[in-house]
């Protein structure tokens, strides 16, 4: 039987790999509502601080931004007139891997508007892949990208990036056998 | 280092908050299956055992009813002709913050409906704030408000109410430094 | 106040429980990314490798694969003609319930494809119930059975699974007071 210390850090590990899937599917659950508000600056500025301070953000079909001023600005094209028409970010489920301070996302996105009376239409969907960080206690995004799935083969290459989140020791939970 | 007392505690708090998370997703997870099933009153009588007693759920473009048994009979109107059409009320990832035995999750729902061959199409995609009590060991549903995002104010008024989620320190897990 | 010893016991059941539950959410969340790439035999091996030597893949409208080579050989049958033109299995909230080795779990599937200019259609909206193993440390299909959601009396059928789903004890996390 491992002594009462080595449980406890055993326990630690794999509460703290829990930790970072729960606030990792929290930061991506949040994009949602925070982007589909975004009708003037100083939402979209809000929605950029989900990002590092030069963070990026590549979106398929537009082009890439870096800094959250870039990030903020690319939503004034044409975002700010969809939301009052109501526009929906629809985030899938993540399948995530952590190392230490540095985490992946991979997940797809669905963006739903509405298609006149009682039905609605999904405009964009994607493949993400979300490279994040924690810095003073908390995640952040410091590179998105986002690739349309038409085919697109930049989509399948971000897609196939499963084969090595899998393999990472990091998809399952830390030492199971110890605790 | 912290004694072995403060270490247990500090751990307990963590599981305890990521418990809370796990919990409250398999709630909002099972409300497709029971709605998507729910073709008679005794099934949506079991669908609205999820809300307390005088719980309230207010959709938007129907009306608001209180307590199960207005919940249950609002299903009778057009869903219980849904059902064996095929209807799915597929939810997105929420956005949860526990307070004790209170909590709040925000989530989109996207109801798909077949549409003739080989095609479905989303005929509600909404905005939903989850307000939930712990009682008798469990969660339960205090408060669903649901609103179209057809541009409706009320809708991105909900929405916005990621704002005050995202700054509430349940956002993220307690005292990350001592475990 | 418990003993140390039984405070660790009771700590790692509920910590277990919540691994569990993450670790099928990334299995599932694993599916999506690995189908939407398998273009060629090779990478629809890997995808038949989610489920066990003979586990079994019961698709709505196709029919049931017995065999990780017969799961793999079904996709050559159409899917990987849809690969290169895009095409999104995005999985819904799983509800999942766990029993020592084995686990089920409960979600809505929505494939999405192009349809034409800068809209998708949802082509295949469906139920699936997973009958899941852990063995060698990981969790693997055994079973996956798939419906469609056009009002298939079947599918109603494996979605009223939720109800005895709800009432397994490991729907909720163990021993809540005792943590």
């Amino acid at each position: 039987m491992a002594s009462i210390e080595d449980r406890l850090s055993a326990l630690g590990r794999v509460v703290q790999w829990q930790r970072d899937h729960i606030e990792i599917r929290q930061l991506i659950a949040s994009y949602g509502p925070l982007v589909d508000t975004a009708d003037q600056q100083v939402r979209a500025q809000r929605l950029a601080e989900l990002w590092l301070e030069d963070g990026e953000y590549d979106i398929g079909g537009v082009h890439p931004c870096k800094g959250r001023a870039a990030i903020a600005a690319v939503f004034e094209e044409r975002h700010f007139d969809q939301v009052p028409e109501g526009v929906c970010h629809v985030m899938g489920l993540p399948f995530i891997t952590v190392t230490g301070d540095e985490a992946s996302a991979l997940n797809y996105s669905c963006v739903m508007r509405p298609d006149g009376d009682a039905r609605f239409f999904p405009w964009r969907v994607s493949a993400n892949h979300w490279e994040l960080v924690r810095q003073q206690g908390r995640w952040w995004i410091r590179r998105r990208t986002n690739r349309l799935m038409t085919g697109d083969p930049q989509a399948l290459a971000l897609l196939r990036s499963i084969d090595t989140m899998m393999q990472d020791p990091s998809a399952a939970a830390p030492d199971p056998e110890t605790t």
